[in-house]
């Protein structure tokens, strides 16, 4: 059965706006969610629903409360989330950073109290459509194992940048600094199929191929799997990211953030860090230059790397 | 036989002065390599003298060049680097990025015109120096073969991040955005050794663990491997530095960048990338925050990851 993709968009505005969220905030909150559908991101679109309107039901999502600004200056925003909906949040900080960028050449927001952001792709785009670089960075739940760690300690804590190219298309890169994120687990383990070896530990925090064990363990391997790839490049690129979130803006860090669940009664208070840098201020060209490019060999610069 | 430090240190800084580069910049270029030796990254030291002399020599190195601003506003300054030693341009922009951040809350620099700068890591720590965060990206010479692809296209392009933590340390990432570097598979080659599985394609574009024949084809795997590793990921980050690199500047991108060679007679003409960012924008107790979680499982955000 096909579903029209504008009633998918009223189902998830209704059903966020039956639970509390002003109308704005549902609606801003179901772009975010379809879009990811759209493109291929379905582990964070339609399919996360429940667990948004599970986080309001429970009153750790604040989905009326309204960000406020904490500290400013040329180039930078501090932000309070105030535990309002991702979507509520994402618009308010890359706003601000489009704005300081406009304004100064770069906008660097970070955020305290904020929920699940969604794809952070989705946010980096936004700053991309106004002719900038956007990046976004979010702390998460920690899932990852670090690099002779037994326990995990870090989220996924992803990485996205967009750019504008040519034609109308885009650069976007949008990927969690793990090696595989737990929703690739979780389709080999319902094709009761194999994981490839370097995305996860079992709960002996030794390699594991069987993939129900690494579902139930939650130890995902950093980007580059073992010591000897180099996987403690990963594990240095998520505690990159866990600056830009929660050292600069003062959240939870990821190993205090607590992972979606139905009996949740605090907010996660995760970290988010929004950027946005305008081409404008470097050398002409930006978006031609990446386009005399094109064709050559190996070059992926005009297409996506999630 | 032992070498005093200070006695390597006049020997490079003669070495370099006995080819032209003025006395202030000769002893920033030892700075610079002598720095690399002490933290044990050898390869980034004193073994790289010869090069730097070697490029000076054929002209496309101009060491008694100054590097020139091209555009400037709040948070951005483009520069000219006029083809000038590596620690010459290093310091002209992380110290406009440094001002910048002081006034404006961060300050994102971007070259062209740039020859080797040593270590990243050397840059970021000098915002660090200054209660910054700092980042430093450059490109480099096409040795990374993109997933997929059979020929290399992207340089190893380095991402290094430096934030000042408690009790003097420091939280440094200074990493290529390949599995392993080409030193790491030349010191296997030495030893008679064979590279992990995951590091390096050889002249087939086909998986080798010969450490020889990896040396000779220059086709590094981007950090993360195979595809079902993740080794897209490895390539978007390199991409990434790219944008910051090359096409915000108008430098050479990776693939146009020459190797180090005896014969070469055009310069390089690299791009490179100089961030700071003012953790005191944000919210107070930066340095305390991460002294907190000292010790927590897992916890490397005291030490460093490169």
């Amino acid at each position: 059965m096909a579903v029209r993709i504008d009633e998918v968009h009223r189902f998830m505005e209704e059903s966020l706006a039956a639970v509390g969220a002003p109308l704005m905030e549902a609606k801003a909150q179901a772009d975010l969610l379809i879009h990811a559908d759209l493109v291929g991101h379905f582990s964070h679109g339609l399919n996360r629903l429940e667990l948004y309107i599970n986080d309001m039901k429970n009153g750790i999502c604040k989905p009326a409360a309204r960000p406020v600004i904490l500290k400013e200056s040329a180039a930078t925003v501090w932000v309070d989330g105030a535990h309002a909906l991702g979507a509520t949040v994402g618009n308010f900080c890359m706003d601000l950073a489009i704005k300081k960028a406009k304004e100064s050449g770069v906008g660097w927001v970070s955020a305290k109290g904020c929920n699940h952001f969604g794809m952070a792709g989705y946010w980096a785009l936004k700053a991309e459509r106004e002719g900038l670089i956007g990046m976004a960075f979010t702390n998460s739940a920690p899932i990852m194992t670090p690099t002779r760690s037994k326990n995990s300690a870090n989220g996924t804590n992803p990485i996205a940048m967009a750019a504008p190219a040519g034609d109308g298309d885009s650069l976007v890169v949008d990927m969690a600094t793990t090696a595989a994120a737990m929703g690739k687990v979780e389709i080999q383990m319902r094709k009761g199929e194999k994981i490839p070896e370097g995305w996860a530990l079992g709960p002996d925090a030794k390699l594991t191929t069987d993939a129900e064990l690494a579902f139930k363990s939650g130890r995902l391997m950093p980007l580059g799997g073992f010591e000897e790839t180099s996987g403690y490049k990963g594990y240095g690129l998520s505690v990159m990211v866990e600056q830009f979130c929660s050292d600069l803006s003062g959240s939870n860090p990821s190993h205090k953030v607590s992972g979606w669940s139905y009996t949740q009664t605090q907010p996660p208070n995760m970290g988010q860090c929004f950027v946005a840098i305008d081409p404008e201020r470097f050398a002409p060209g930006f978006q031609g230059l990446r386009e005399k490019s094109k064709g050559l060999p190996g070059s992926l610069q005009k297409s996506g790397a999630s």
